[in-house]
Order: structure tokens, then sequence, then C-alpha cells
């Protein structure tokens, strides 16, 4: 097993930091390419295996994180594949497919993960609990610059760092948040922030990013193009522009709702909460659709017992891998969605029935 | 206010008596009419007057029960008689108009109500919890026969008791069962049995009898002809035939789904459960369909925490007027879903939230 099942350890699920009522977690990622290698698509076998052995030397030599732990997937089996896309340390893209490729995983933090041969030969990312993505750009910066120490990055005097695919050329920086967005769905309004989202260049993704739907009320949102701007400004604007605006739209729906439509909202929630400590079975959909609303209710003071942490949590553990990690076997989907129940029972304190 | 909110002291929602599992209540009326007054719907206002005069005097008088209760519906306001149909002791029809008339009825017991003119002049009741039809009959058969000690019926030597209703004419006997039969909903037999039911001449109706939709898996079968038949035999064939092969399927159905669908069985009846104990609104329609749920639960087992007479009690006390009466006041659709809701809480056992 090469990550735990679950560790306390791990930053984004906290729910703290800033704004964590609505902000899940902010991530920056930078994309690099070694000099003198072809991009990942037009790499050959021996070029990739290059490619991974060098990475593998010097990430472990710098010392990135106290325990970096470096997984290779070829060979791994599918679940534990699965169970670092549910994580969301590396993409389902780079979860397929038997060409030599890797991650490192800072543990048991998580906050640091570093995709070797995935679309380009570095993706590095750095992720953290709430809206604090300077925070994370100050670490992944530093840790940029530890590795172009020992690595000639593919760079252009002209177009800046050099990536496989045009959108990344520049900065290579991509900046995402994971916003919790139910206020805005029960009132109505989610689809008309997704729209002002899009006019603004940013893609707006489900809970697993690319290509994914949105699961729970779980939105990723993130920059779309790097090429002629600076790092920085990419992230300003982000961070302190547009970001806080979805963030107070969500604000002034959830307020709405507590003041115009209270009861129906207190029942949503309640009967969620009512719905996790009692089914004898749940779909994975229906389990993180559940937990937005306690998640929800949670953060507008409706379920004082209800701890976050252990919402954020369950958000991970009822996914198929990590559930089927925990019993320690593979398993069908009937008995996925009972053990699904049985796991969110024991968690969120179902009373003596 | 006629009669008490709730009193415990109603026997057929004591959840007693044989296969009361399946058998809610068991329920014998018969239609009687005075000799020398026109039929109701002949009578003139002041013919009525005089029937029921002449029946409150000989029915207080007779003292047919240590409490009879004498509710005349002329001035009563529409709660009030809403409150007596959905405690089955008048129907729909009695409680609608303002001609002269009234219903006696047995307290704190209720299993004795007469209608005094709704459709003949007396409609005599005796209602019992399970399947007790025979005890039923004796207590009626007792109570016609010291009626008629005092009132002339009209009755005719060829075709017996003289009826409003052709269907009604010679006994004047109707024999009817209230069953709960989630089992066979849930393994969609249902409509068959109620064929099967139509076709020996039954009349398959809702929880509030003629003209009534089937809600929360409850129905009540009846006998529909009484000419040429005696009353016992129309009570042995219904009682010892007809009903048990009716529970007999029930029980195999819930027999089949703790066998083969456990899982499923036990996920919706602890989501009626948890539904019950969490929802801050509930409509009555829904509320039926998860105490019916709960039931099932509690006779297969699965819920040995749950009171049957809770949820027999609750069947009754969600119903609208009940619930204004428990109150105190009358209110609005929007807010009976919510106080709906709170009193299911209050009584099945809501833990801390």
């Amino acid at each position: 097993m090469p990550v735990p099942i679950f560790s306390t350890g791990i930053v984004w699920l906290k729910g703290e930091g800033p704004r964590s009522d609505i902000v899940m977690s902010s991530r920056v990622r930078l994309a690099r390419n070694f000099a003198g290698f072809p991009f990942v698509n037009r790499c050959k076998r021996t070029d990739r295996s290059q490619v991974l052995d060098l990475a593998k030397r010097h990430l472990l030599d710098l010392q990135l994180s106290p325990q970096l732990l470096w997984i290779e997937l070829i060979g791994l089996p599918q679940l534990e594949r699965s169970l670092l896309v549910e994580r969301h340390l590396i993409s389902t893209q780079h979860s397929k497919g038997e060409e030599p490729r890797a991650v490192a995983v800072s543990t048991p933090d998580e906050t640091l993960s570093i995709m070797v041969n995935e679309e380009d030969h570095l993706r590095i990312q750095v992720i953290r609990s709430g809206l604090a993505l300077s925070e994370a750009f100050e670490q992944i910066d530093a840790i940029d610059d530890r590795i172009e120490d020992r690595i000639d990055f593919a760079y252009s005097p002209r177009f800046g760092y050099l990536t496989a695919c045009p959108t990344n050329v520049g900065t290579g920086i991509r900046v995402s948040v994971m916003l919790h967005l139910p206020g805005l769905r029960i009132t109505g309004e989610i689809e008309k922030v997704k729209r002002a989202a899009e006019s603004m260049c940013l893609a707006v993704r489900g809970f697993y990013g690319e290509g994914s739907e949105a699961v729970g009320d779980f939105f990723q949102l993130s920059n779309q193009t790097t090429l002629g701007k600076s790092e920085r400004a990419v992230l300003q604007d982000f961070e302190h522009r547009i970001i806080p605006k979805i963030i107070e739209y969500e604000r002034l729906a959830r307020r709405s709702l507590m003041e115009k439509r209270r009861h129906i909202l207190e029942d949503q929630v309640f009967r969620a909460l009512g719905t996790l400590r009692y089914a004898r079975q749940l779909k994975a959909d229906e389990a993180l659709q559940l937990l937005s609303l306690a998640r929800l209710g949670v953060h507008c003071g409706l379920l004082p017992d209800v701890n976050p942490s252990t919402i954020n949590e369950l958000i991970l553990l009822v996914q198929s891998a990590h559930l089927q990690k925990a019993i320690r076997r593979e398993i069908d989907q009937a008995e996925r969605r009972i053990e699904r129940a049985r796991l969110v029972r024991s968690r969120i304190g179902a009373p003596q029935t």
C-alpha cells in the first residue's frame, strides 16, 4: 500500500484556513519540462525512463519535504491508482496506462505532489486548506527554484517555460480552488455564476477536475491561460478579485436562505443528516450530495453537534477506492453501497438504532 | 371540544388483538331505519329532527356504554367534523351539510359509534383492534337487539331490514377490515391482490373509506352485498376464508423480502425512520407513507426500539385536524407541515439534534 488509507494529517481536509466554509482547498501547480528531452507525448519509452530516473534521483535527494514518498505507477493495481486520483494526488489521465510514470508525495500532510511524465515531465502541485493561494504559491515557488538548481527546464526567453500544451506556456502556472457552492445551487443561481466565471476565462470543473461532473455542489475553478502574465499577476487576480466575488455570491445565497427560506433549508439539511445516519445503502453520488447539505448545515450553524472535519473526511472516504481500502478488499457495487452506508453511520454518529 | 384530541383509550389504535401486524382494525356496521319515517334522503327537515330526537332519547337512555357522548353536527366547526372523520367515527358524507344529524360515541374506547341521519337513520358501528370481527359482531348484535327493544325498525319479512341503498337491504351488515399491506406493495403484488378481492365482490378502499385513496399502504376491505345471506354467514366467510388468505399473501411477501431482499428492505425502513426523526417539514401523505414503512420495520423485527403503538398513534395524529387540535389553533398548510414534523420528532424519539 503506497499511501495510507487515511491520514488525519492531510492538510486540505482539515477545513481550516481562510474562508474554508466555502473554499475547500487552494491549489497551485506548475508545468515543467526537462531541457534536452522531447515532451512526454513525443517521448520514446527509454526517454521516459530516463526522465523518471532523473526526477527520482533529484527529487528524493533534494529533501523537498521531511518524508517524500516515491510511487511508481507501473504495475500498480487499479485500486491503488484510483486511491491516488480520489486523493487529488494524480490526475485520471496519469492513472491510466503502463508507460514509465510516477508521483512523489509529501506525507503525511500531502500538501506537495509531483507527477512525473504526465502531460509534462513534471507537474508540481501544492495544495492547502481554505483560500490560501499565496501561501501555496510561496511554497511551490521555493520548490521550483530548488529543483531548477539541479535540472535544466525547457525555457524560451521569449515565451517562458515551454509546455506540451500551449495553454500552459509561459509561467506554466495553474491556480485553482475547490469551491463548495450549495447555496447557489439551491437558490438556482449556480448556472449564472458558472457562465460568469467562464466569461472571465476560468475553467469550471467537477470534483475530480478535468472532464468530471460536479457532484455534491463542489466545483473546481481554475485559470485557463498563463501566457503573457506573471505568476503573481495571475494569482493576485484570482485570489483577490475573482474568487472573493464568488464567495460573496455564495454567502449572499446562504444568508438569503437562512432569512427567507429557513424552514426549507433546515428541512433539506436535517433530512440529509437523517439519511446519512440511517440509510443502509448509499450510492457514491448520493452520499456526496447528502454530505454537501450537511456541510452547508454545519456552516450555517444548523448542526452545532456535527464536526466539520468529519464531513470533509467522509467526502474523501465514501469514494469507491477509499471505501475498498478501508475494508481491505475489492467488492462489487452493490456491496460498496452497503459498506458506504455503514462507514458513514460509524463516523457521523448514528444514534442507538 | 366534543371529543378529546387523543385518548390512549382508543381501542383500535392499540395494535393489539389477533394478527394486528397486518390487520389494523376490524369493523362491523349495521344500517337501520325507523319504521314510519321516510329514508333520510326523502326526509323533510322536521322528520329528520324527529328521528334525531327519538334516537337521542333512546340511545342515551339505554346506557349502551358507560359513557356515550352525543355530538350534534349542526353548528359544529369544520375542524371538529374533520376530527371525527379522521377518527373513523363518522363518514366524510356525514361530516358535510347542516341538516339535523348527530353521532353517538362511546368514550374513551371509541369502539361504538352510531351515526344518526347519515344515509340511513342509524348506522351503528363497532370497531376493534386486530382481526376481531366475531367479537365486534357479538357486541353490535347485542346493541342492535337492545335498540330494537325500544324502536321499531323498517323491516320486510321477505327482504329483511330495509335500507336507503339496495346493497344494504337484508341484514344491513357491512364488515370491513383495515389492512396494512406494505409487503405486497413493495413486491409489486398489491394490484393482483386488489383485483382478486374485487373478483370476490369485496370493496377495496383507501384509508378514509368510500371514495378515498390508499395512502401509506392502508387498505379497507369490506363486503359489498348483504341480501340473501345471514349476518353470520357474511362474517364467517370474510373472517375465516377471505381475510386470512390476504394476510397469508402479505406474510409471504414480508418473508420473501426479509430473506431475499433484506438489504433493500432495511434501507427503506431505516431511511423512513431517519426522515421521520429528522425532517423539519412533512406532508400528510408522506408522513403516512414513512409511518407505514416504520410499521413494517417494527413487525419484521428490524426496529426493536420503536414502539408499535407509537406508530399507530402517529398515523392518527399526523392528520390535519388532529394536528391542529393538538396545537390548539387553525394553521395553513405550510405551517401544518412544520408542526407535523415537530410532532413526529417529539413522539418517535428523535435523538439529540
